[in-house]
Formats: structure tokens, C-alpha cells, sequence
């Protein structure tokens, strides 16, 4: 069933009506009266409709279903990466939204080579890759990106969740398989990741005092565009939303 | 503690003796009498040594300590994919292998839009992305990347290991979750993914009657280059290689 994200649609009455950019889709999709359409609000929920009337300007469909959306993961996961070099943020970002993360924010820390440049105009491309890969993958939501400043400010966002995760390569750690497994119930986690240099030991340091749980997720050394993906992949699994 | 493989060195009597490429990584990594090196026999076993003797043609290293290499998952993954256009066939490689795949293999199959061209000539590219790569993260082999030929050839690899996994988009499936959490011993397993426009029905039937385990990862639609990465990842979590 043909399925896409509603910009400014009116739900009322058990109709939807599409005006704009959503009657576009419409029309792109070749849909006809009497043909069903998932609209997915962006917030989780997918509405049922068949459509009832559809011309230029203006379609009208009859909602027949009000579902939350089933690729939407029972845990909402916050990526904080440390700025990575050239397109490495795309990649994270793509990879991540598919692999079933709700926020994606980029900061800069001690050893982060890149510079942000002008952050806000990078914003725009950068939740446009968002936006695409939730289309691709079937989200329920729009996961958002954004940016989190220094390093002072990514620690503040990751311990607003449940279990704010801080993926460290070397010193005193816990296994990340240990302090997954101990939380299957989680409802928010934040996983922050390094840059290409990894993360300086006062910022680990830090991050502990912080109460951020320092992990460690083997003895392979990961890309900083490779560590957010495969930790995600193993908060999903472990949190029964891989299958 | 610098960490290279070696390609002919001659371990014997407690010594390392070094010639060729091998003495050319201890110029090149400016090591000298008295430094500690590990050699990793591309095996999984490490060699630490002590450099005891280097001059432009030949090294001499004491062999202090024989370890099995610690970034070794405990479980050898194959990773089997339907041919994706361009150059993801790279990205795969390089994830994959970061991730802890042992072998990771191409094939054709009924939705391939990339045709192979000659694979023995891309071979030895995709053989160079996988050495990269498990220098770079650490591991204690060098991954083989290979040509599995039609889907014939895939299913009759996967059926060698003892966990073979078929992840399928639709139909009657098992979920990935379950069929992990009951093989967390597993020693040997492969993991089947599709090209671009992923597996025709009868494909998933057939891998079926050949005694693979037909999978969902779940609701969200991954790219054919994203899936391997995250099942690698979910089975790497799974049999407690991941921390």
C-alpha cells in the first residue's frame, strides 16, 4: 500500500483532506478514488484511508484506520556523535534513521578534527537525509537532526534519557552486551560516539562523573562512522525490535 | 603497541625473523631494537614480540608471548549478498568486516540489477577493502571476500555453517530476535541478505526447503547495504561479542 509522510493534512470528522504538497503526492502516486494510502502523521501514527476524491488542488480520503506505526521501535534512541570529517555525518545519518534511531545531533569535542563551519546551514541537508531515509525505511516519524554544540552540551542531552550510553575504546569500561541486557525495558537511550581520534580520557572521565555509562563494545576498533550504527543495531536487538 | 600482519615470516625457536614486506612494516613504522611489536599471523593468533635486531633487508624479533587475538568474535559469520550496484559492494566489505565478519561473498540473484562483469578482477579490489579494514579495526584475521556465483551457490554456502540465516522482507517469517536469543552458542553462522530490489518469492521459498532460517529484522526496510551491517551487528550482540 503506497505510504507517505502528511505535511499540513486536515484530520477531522474521520476524513483527511490533502491540499499542497500532500495532494502533490497524491497525484504523484497516480492514485484514483477508491484506492487505500497509508498517511503517516510523522508523530508515529499511520492512518488507514481510501481515497474518496482527488483533483489538482485538493484530495479527500475516508480514514478507515488509526494504527501507530509498526516500524516504529519501543525505544526512542538519541545518536550524539562527535563531528566526523567530510560526508561521514550523511552516512551516520541514513544508516541510523534505517536502523531505527529517533534523534541524530552531532557535537564538536576535544579531538574532533572537522569544524562545523556554519552548523545551521549544514541542518537543513543534513534532516533532508533524515527525511529520505525514514521515507526509504518505512518510519513512522521524521527522526530529527541537530546539533548539539560542545561536548558539555551532548552530555546534557544524552542524560535527559533513561540510559545515556558513552562508547569509549579503551580504560575502565562495562561490555555494552552486560548493561543492554540489564535494560530490555528501556524507553530512552542515548548513544554517544567520538570523532575519527575517539574521545580524549577527561571527556570519558567526565562523561562517568556525568553518570553516563562509559561501554565498551569489544575489542574491534570501529569507524566513527560505523560505531553509531552497530551500537544502535544492538540496542534494538536487545530491546526485542530487531524482528 | 604497534600491530601488523605478516605475510612470510618465519616463527620459529622463540624468534620472529622478518624479510620482505614483513622487515619493510618495521622501517616504515620506525621500530627499533628493544620496542615491543605484536605480529598477527592472519590466523587469529598474535605474536607479541621484543625487536631485537632490523637493517634495510631483515628483522629479528624474540617471540615473548603467543595469544590467541582478543578481537576475534567467538562466532565466524559469513556474510552472503546479492550483488547491489556501484560501490556498496565496498561499503559492505568494510562494515562488515569491522563488525566481525569472517568471510563476506557476493552472488547473483533473480532482482540483481548489477551485472559482475568479470568478479575474478574485482576480487582483488574487494580483497584490499577487507585487508584495510581488519588492519584498521584490529582483527586477527583478513577476512576473504569471494565469488558465491548464482543463488544456488549462496544457499549451498550458507547450509555449510550451522546457523544459516535468509533475512526476507515479507511473508511468514521468523523473527531475528528469536531465532538468536536460542542460538547464543552458535560457532559458525551465515547471514543472507538481497540485492536492491530484494528476494523474489521463490527465492525465499527455496531457501527455505534448503534448511535456511527465513528472517525478519523487524518492520523497517534496510538497504540492501545496510541489512548485512545490522545483523552482523544483532549477532554479534546476540552471542556476546559486542563488549
Amino acid at each position: 500500500m503506497p505510504r507517505f509522510f502528511i505535511a499540513g493534512t486536515n484530520l477531522a470528522g474521520g476524513m483527511a483532506i490533502l491540499k499542497g504538497r500532500d495532494a502533490e503526492h497524491v497525484r504523484v502516486l497516480r492514485l484514483r478514488p477508491g484506492e487505500d494510502v497509508i498517511l503517516c502523521d510523522g508523530q508515529g501514527t499511520d492512518y488507514k484511508c481510501r481515497l474518496v476524491y482527488a483533483d489538482k488542488e485538493q484530495a479527500e480520503a475516508e480514514i478507515l484506520e488509526v494504527v501507530p506505526c509498526s516500524a516504529e521501535p519501543s525505544v526512542k534512541v538519541t545518536v550524539l556523535c562527535g563531528l566526523p570529517k567530510g560526508d561521514k555525518t550523511d552516512y551516520i545519518i541514513q544508516k541510523c534513521v534505517e536502523a531505527g534511531a529517533s534523534e541524530i545531533a552531532f557535537f564538536l569535542s576535544d579531538r574532533c578534527v572537522a569544524r562545523p563551519g556554519e552548523p545551521e546551514k549544514k541542518l537543513e541537508r543534513w534532516q533532508r537525509i533524515a527525511e529520505e531515509a525514514a521515507k526509504q525505511s518505512g518510519r513512522g516519524i521524521i527522526p530529527q537532526v541537530s546539533w548539539a554544540g560542545d561536548f558539555a552540551g551532548a552530555l546534557d542531552a544524552a542524560i535527559k534519557t533513561e540510559l545515556p550510553l558513552f562508547m569509549y575504546e579503551t580504560g575502565e569500561r562495562e561490555a555494552l552486551n552486560a548493561v543492554l541486557e540489564a535494560n530490555k525495558e528501556v524507553k530512552t537511550a542515548a548513544i554517544v560516539t567520538g570523532p575519527e581520534g575517539g574521545f580524549a580520557e577527561f571527556e570519558a572521565k567526565l562523561a562517568k562523573i556525568a553518570g553516563l555509562r562509559v561501554c565498551s563494545m569489544g575489542e574491534r576498533i570501529l569507524r566513527c562512522e560505523t560505531a553509531p550504527v552497530v551500537a544502535v543495531s544492538a540496542l534494538m536487538y536487545a530491546t526485542g525490535n530487531l524482528g
